[in-house]
């Protein structure tokens, strides 16, 4: 599993507090920590309380990237800022996000071409989230071909399906499943698959079993990388533990103090 | 799912123990933990130490039937025993197990109409264990048929694929869940599907994470009932958790509570 890590986010009230007081050191021990945990991309978003979109932005690529080498996921709605986050990166680069919609599409594909980045695309379109499989996949393969059309290659490109809260729209899940083993079967190399896990279990009581249980039942149907936190020690093991029964890593005893080394 | 309570079996040694002391009192206790902890069915199985498996067997019956009212599975692969334990109950039962091969499908469903009992299916042959999807598949289908003819309703029926070890046949998982989306679609309506899940981790390390996991990942293609340890908490936690999100029951904050109670 590709494992992008969620933690450097200015949602969370402490890093907010970090980026305001510009502590270092807080949001570096952060990224450290994630690597370490085995992210191999950090997700960099500085949530929407931030008065200055750009200049925290580049502050929290900057200080990341001084304590680790992973692959960066700039991650903001707004462009100037992803535009900003993307141009500050001086290793590799993942553009978080796009979706179907044509003018998201026509924007922001050529902007990841230009800075060689990796690219989520979320199955949403100019009429919402879809409730169906179908429409899902209708998406992803909208996005897949403007990716194409753009020169960025399909090993670039995580294709979201979109999860929603399990209280808010408990049919969900299951067409999340069917959706992934799908866009397995747009194209040779087939693209990445992502989810952003911690919203299937938003606010709810049991949250970290939640998100593991789903995590792996995603990772049954092929989903091969995810937005969560590495931190969590238990979803770890069960992700490891999920990569070996698809037979992603050779079985040996002691498969998880090995991963952890090596991670 | 439907939990088929493992833990009655010759094999652990204060079974065995307790068997043979005819320590009805240490079984009982075993038999309504299991179904406090939401077993619905009981895998009853002398073992291979026994010297008389048939009065073992009748002995052990009426020891759990005195206690719950669970369906009593009868897991034996002599005829005499088997036939016996199937007399022997009371109230429902279950036959476990007959493969694929002629000579069983001959003997053993006309065994399990005349005890009106559920019948668990494995896809072994005449050639073993097949190592193909397809050929899991085309035994669950000669299954199905045989069934038919016996005028057992295929409702009645749990067609297993088969789990190996997986440090022993680590391309096994992805067929066992590839399989198990396909008996589903066998007919209409689809027989059950079932595993045993203590054999993917035999003498492994991490036995309790990969059940768990492997659980799920299977739960996540349909599967609906598993032999397996219901005294796991954490197994039964992920269990119930795995089958919210295949929306088989509406949330609640304390869905894990609400089951035990109910269980």
């Amino acid at each position: 599993m590709i494992v992008i890590g969620e933690r450097i986010n200015g949602m969370f009230k402490k890093v907010r507090e970090a980026m305001q007081k510009r502590d270092a050191a807080y949001i570096q021990d952060l990224a450290v920590r994630q690597v370490r945990a085995g992210a191999t991309i950090l997700d960099i978003n500085v949530g929407t309380a931030s008065t200055d979109l750009v200049s925290d932005m580049v502050w929290l690529v900057d200080c990341v990237q001084e304590a680790v080498d992973a692959r960066l996921s700039i991650d903001c709605a707004r462009h100037e800022p992803l535009e900003a986050g993307l141009k500050a990166v001086k290793g590799k680069r993942m553009l978080n996000s796009t979706t179907g919609k044509e003018e998201d599409l026509a924007k922001l594909l050529p902007l990841a071409r230009r800075y060689d980045a990796s690219v989520i695309g979320l199955t949403i379109d100019e009429e919402g989230v879809p409730s169906t499989t179908d429409k899902r996949v209708e998406i992803a393969a909208k996005i897949l071909a403007a990716a194409m059309e753009n020169g960025i290659p399909t090993e670039e490109l995580y294709i979201d399906p979109i999860t929603l809260p399990v209280n808010c729209a408990q049919d969900q899940p299951t067409r999340t499943f069917s959706a992934i083993s799908q866009f397995l079967m747009l194209s040779d190399p087939p693209p990445h698959t992502t989810i952003g896990l911690s919203n299937i279990s938003q606010r709810l009581k049991e949250h970290q079993l939640l998100n593991r249980t789903f995590l792996i039942m995603c990772m049954a149907h092929g989903l091969d990388s995810a937005i969560l936190d590495p931190l969590d020690e238990e979803l770890m093991k069960a992700m490891l533990t999920a990569d070996l029964l698809m037979n992603r890593f050779i079985y040996a005893d002691s498969y998880l103090e090995a991963s952890r080394k090596t991670g």
